[in-house]
């Protein structure tokens, strides 16, 4: 929890954002639902990610108990201890029992550069609200990457990125995308013939249609949206995000989510760490090379039946 | 508000429902999060129907507010009154703008038939936990209809229901529905060696597996679960479920839920009976018909192009 | 190949089906859409389940060859051999890129008992229609399991079955699950006032309508449906169904489609049977437990950490 | 037919493509399945849309007599003559019974820029495999419109298009987005220290990895994917995206689609066009007063309790 509170900060968002987000904070309901201190205490606060990103969560609902009562199909909060509904959660988890972890829903607001939001909207169980560049106009934000996340072309994995790019090349890079995004961005405004800010270029002139306008902007251009999950999906989200394999502008995303979600549902969090997000699955094959390897055989490559590739993996995975 | 909390009633629970229910709404909590007070008086209570059937609402997210919210992608409650929001949500649902709908969840818990259980599951958008009989004896209820749902078959609809059945044949009927039930089930406590209550029959047998035994019992048997969607996808089976097409029996849980709908998000919900449940569908063909009659022409079967069948299903509508 | 074929059988079939069958074996069109010999030579045949139920292959799209060119999104054959392909597929499976195999369809004509029918609609992401009950009458067919396959409730496993019920028990629990299923299926037929085989009983009595006379048939009467999924869901379905843990009756079901996923996608299936059916997933804490034996340490369940649960479970699976 | 087959041409093609289609239709095999000539007649071909844009069926399974066959959940081919399937189909599209249609599956391949993939995508019920910019290379090409297609903001419409805009705003306009999309693609090349064509620029140099160098492009630039969807979902998307409110862009995909799905099911195509695209859904309150009309009573705004909005939407439907 205390992490992801330092995670907060103000500097994402505007004025009349600041102003509305404590109006919401100075006032408080009661209910008969479950409530959640620890996500309660982060509602409506922005985390910041990347340079012009954020994830806010807006609503949630169920708790770690919601999993627990949905699982036993009960009334009421019963007489077991809180020992017996981790040990339930867990079990769950690890024999995929994956319905009573529908049972949560939560609400983001996330803003993104749009080829993040590319990747991300391929889950296809959830709910979007994004704002629309057909009826507003875009902010004039874009993702421009640290140096430091600027890398080469990895040639082991084809989707991957390698080393880090020299110090020049860093700077002519970022240079250029800066200047591209800019260039694209100014151009975005000459043709609605309206700056960023609302004004009128030209009165003599027509501004383009927005939905058209737009087509200039470049990926790395901040769009953001209201997402809404279940916690199930939300766990497949962070699995496949927060992946070393996934792209490193996606996966601050996935990891700032799995933070919440501790805050959020504790023991499904853990539970998720043991036996999803920190899993080792083996093959057929290579379980029964692990099997010779614990009854103290020596195996080698040629011998276990796997391919190179795979025979790497396996040794890459219990070394 | 008022006929819904009348409906509730603590016949259908048995005393530690009761007791649970009690406790849970004996104390509350301070949420940050949207509180709809309608709902809440309404939370974990139970509404009967059919002869042991109920819905409860078990939890909820969101309100009409968080449909204009997500349509506006917009921070905080904004400056719009309350007109504009009424004005905002019929347009969404005039147009079939249905994803800010989608961003409100709610959670029930329902007990039904299992011949209403197979109807209601075909909605394949939302998430569903149901009390295993693999694991746990079920309940000795079945479902018996009152003399008055007692009717023959149709012939103008091969899938519904005509006139009421004789006085005579329905007390008949009604013994026959009840006596099988009862065998069945003595048979089930018989094959599982174990009564309703928990007692051993005959300590010398084994039990059959729950598994097979619970094969023996009847459709109308009552079966129970958690089941929770978002907000367009209860307006779709209100829609579906509600129409008099439906079936009796499934179409009394969907009337109820169109209560609670009105509890909860009353502005959707008046939308929803203006644009949904109550809106008129024509064809191309059947509404140049209609545009023809306004213009004060005659119109008949044979010129109008349409079907015998339609041309009768469009006099139905407009007389 | 061979054993699927052997499986088929046109007992469970009436003269009707086998004559349209036949009819529909006659005759064979020209398609420039991939074709997989294996498939078609079962296409329409039905394969016999349990006493009554069977399933039946209706139609298909897409083979091995589809899955390896989405994965590409190439067009035509290229040039790649089929070793490739089958490493390419491999991969895929391995690092549940699960998308590729979205792009085959099977659709399966089942006839299945209706409890069966319960568990199967819980994967939720296929397209079915089922026969109706409230617009035709059901077949006098019910499920009456084979004395081998009557259990006593398992105590390990509280939702399954342990030793084989005695031969007296067993005796007379198939004699009165038949009686009841019969006696039901009786009433249902005079409450219908109409045979099995379309017969009027009483002229001068009304039938009750259809979807109100079927709550009394037992839940061992068998239905039928047409069910179509993609290949990535029917490998969740089959995973899920052919598992241990499933009933018996799903069992025989998923088994069958496996059988028939291998003849429609070899390759497919293969890679199936190495990473998904056969894999082995540990948790982080018990890979770590496995790390150490394969160094040569001894571990006990108190020093791991584990659970004595996840203990025995992990001993269960490198033994 | 006709007209879809006019519209093909294999300009959107390289050689390569052109060849490999060739050598598919070279070639036949024999199936048991059902064929639709009209829609084998243009398997793999390509139809242009936009300036580089295209769409091509790769494969499909099933027709209209596949719907009756739902439907009907029976076997074989039936007796029932050809009127009776268009009526049946009739009366399930007026009805929305919409399970038989999800019973069809076709399978697309799309050009298409990338602000037309991200309208697209929100239909969920699909499967997707899209070409990866973080694998590949994207090819030079990005969407410029028409000089006709340049319309200006629309006052009315706050997300549509009004009056064209003036000759010379239009030609600055194209000009622009031309220069701006060829200098992003010029720094992605030089990033990527590689041409379109494959050569290293600079063989002292590294590239950035490509999933950094892309977020550089316009979002006019071209994406191509596998899209596959029952005949249900396709009818969604057309219904939605062939309508006056979609952007043109993706207007001219769905009407496309809207010709492919004549070529392949005309029965229910036909039934679509009466029911679904050419339909006229009114409220409970304007169907009141469209009574009143047709009964030849004068209504106006004021005494019709429709807001002004909705009063003027409903005199447009009927003049």
């Amino acid at each position: 929890m205390k992490n992801i509170k330092n995670l907060t900060s103000k500097k994402v968002l505007c004025s009349d954002q600041i102003d509305a987000i404590s109006e919401q904070k100075a006032k408080t309901s009661k209910t008969f639902r479950p409530v959640v201190k620890g996500i309660e205490e982060i509602l409506f606060e922005a985390f910041p990610l990347l340079d012009h990103g954020f994830i806010r969560v807006i609503d949630y609902m169920g708790d770690d108990q919601a999993v627990v009562q949905a699982a036993r199909v009960s009334y009421g909060k019963g007489t077991r201890r809180v020992s017996e509904d981790r040990g339930l959660i867990r079990y769950l988890m690890r024999h995929r029992h994956s319905t009573p972890f529908e049972m949560c829903e939560i609400k983001l607001h996330v803003k993104l550069p749009i080829f993040v939001a590319r990747q991300w909207i391929r889950h296809r169980t959830a709910s979007i609200n994004e704002y629309s560049a057909r009826y507003s106009v875009l902010d004039k934000e874009f993702y421009i990457p640290n140096e430091k996340d600027l890398a080469v072309q990895s040639y082991s994995n084809k989707q991957g990125r390698g080393a880090i790019l020299s110090k020049n090349q860093s700077i002519e890079a970022l240079r250029m995308l800066k200047a591209d995004a800019e260039k694209s961005y100014q151009t975005y405004e000459y043709l609605l013939n309206e700056t960023n800010d609302g004004k009128v270029i030209d009165e003599n002139k027509d501004g383009l249609a927005r939905e058209l306008a737009r087509i200039n902007l470049t990926l790395n251009t901040y769009t953001q949206w209201y997402w809404k999950t279940n916690l199930h999906n939300l766990m497949n989200f962070i699995h496949l995000r927060a992946d070393e394999h996934a792209q490193y502008e996606i996966r601050v995303y996935a990891k700032t989510i799995a933070e919440i979600m501790k805050a959020w549902v504790p023991l499904t969090s853990e539970a998720f760490d043991s036996y999803r997000s920190g899993s080792v699955e083996l093959s057929a094959e290579a379980f029964k090379i692990i099997k010779l390897m614990i009854s103290g055989k020596k195996v080698n490559q040629k011998e276990s039946g796997l391919s190179l590739r795979e025979w790497n993996e396996l040794m890459d995975i219990i070394s």
